[in-house]
């Protein structure tokens, strides 16, 4: 069992120990692969100290600004969130997350990721997501520790890995080709938010909702490259059709 | 669901701050019996800290010297060891084992026991338990933390008993609107292709095989009303503004 094609990224992550707790618990689970985003405590002795013998992933761990850097290349992005946005991305619970998680990192790079410890995920990091994971627990009291939550869902991934629940997750989506990375959807919304100003769209609503709706939609499809050659070429035909129109 | 039969146990636990962190962990998942044997620093104001908003499962804590006082009314005693020992219990993964306590919890009262951080269990004290529970780690790094190993028991429990599933289900179906109805999508591929051919987009291509990939990639996201009001209206403000250019 390998799980080089998956990694935890963690976003601006408060408490040094919360990410050292969350490494000892990764690395239990067989995980070595950790990105932090905009740590704000990093390199910390509290961070080794609670890592206990999981050092080496502190040692190797990526560091960079934003979540959509650690996830540039990554097929699949699930976010792990508490609370249930106004967003609609798939929601699964951390056994199904797992099943699905391990059937694409056999093809491509997987990325869970955890919020802040008192804030969890902004919508704007959210929209970054192909999928949302809830961890199941009590409303009176659902405040998991961070390091908790990834001790949850990288058992869940040990499970899912060791259960042979592999091959059902590859029949679903070897029928058809790999999904497009984030980096390249990334081009795409930027290219469609320009089209539909050009078009005009925006002039009675606000962009930054409709893209946020726009990106949940497309997301929840995860478009191959062919599918994605044929989205981008209607935006850049629908922008030389309007550009044959004289400026009025 | 009521886990007022399911109690954890903690052996001689020896750094307090653990106890606080287990306690979280049991409450984050709807459990809230805790008992403590031989603790060695207890009550504690580590414990508190981090037990968060916990304190109330300290507070109710049941004290007692030995394993044998801590599971005297229990029918089934299940003990949690990182190492399978000489000991011939029926060993269960954390799956297992959670089914089976809750099914034994319907009728009588069940324990899982957690023993010191360094060393587990004894053999003597693993002689009081019907089962042993082993989570899956990393052999080469299977040094769980206390907290975090009944932070995954307390999970797996949760999920046994059922809200774990239905709670993410549920929340999953209400979370976005329902999808609108095939009918509508037939209206909407139809006004996406009369806005296609009016942009230019058909002249290098076959417009059945460029709808046949669209219909899927939106088949695969399934819209809602809300969605499809912002498809649509992207469609509308196409062609009004393919419209404001003269004809040529």
């Amino acid at each position: 069992m390998s799980f080089s094609n998956i990694r935890i990224v963690l976003v601006c992550t408060t408490h040094p120990g919360n990410i050292g707790a969350a490494a000892r618990a990764m690395k239990t689970m067989g995980l070595s692969c950790l990105h932090l985003v905009s740590p704000c405590d990093f390199p910390s002795g509290q961070a080794r100290a609670l890592a206990s013998g999981a050092t080496d992933l502190l040692d190797r761990a990526v560091v960079v600004e934003s979540l959509a850097e650690a996830v540039a290349d990554c097929e699949m992005v699930i976010g792990a969130s508490a609370r249930v946005r106004g967003i609609s991305l798939p929601l699964a619970n951390p056994r199904d997350m797992a099943a699905e998680a391990i059937g694409e990192a056999a093809r491509g790079q997987v990325a869970l990721v955890f919020g802040r410890e008192d804030r969890g995920l902004t919508n704007e990091e959210l929209s970054l997501c192909h999928r949302q994971v809830h961890i199941p627990a009590d409303p009176a009291f659902s405040s998991l520790n961070l390091a908790a939550a990834v001790q949850v869902i990288s058992y869940e991934l040990r499970v899912a890995a060791g259960a042979g629940s592999e091959g059902a997750a590859e029949v679903s989506v070897s029928d058809r080709e790999r999904p497009v990375c984030s980096e390249h959807m990334e081009d795409y919304y930027r290219h469609l938010r320009q089209t539909l100003d050009a078009v005009g769209f925006f002039k009675s609503c606000n962009p930054d909702r409709i893209m946020a709706r726009l990106r949940c939609l497309y997301a929840r499809s995860r478009p191959d490259q062919s599918e994605y050659n044929i989205l981008r070429g209607i935006l850049s035909e629908t922008q030389s059709a309007l550009q044959r129109r004289p400026t009025d």
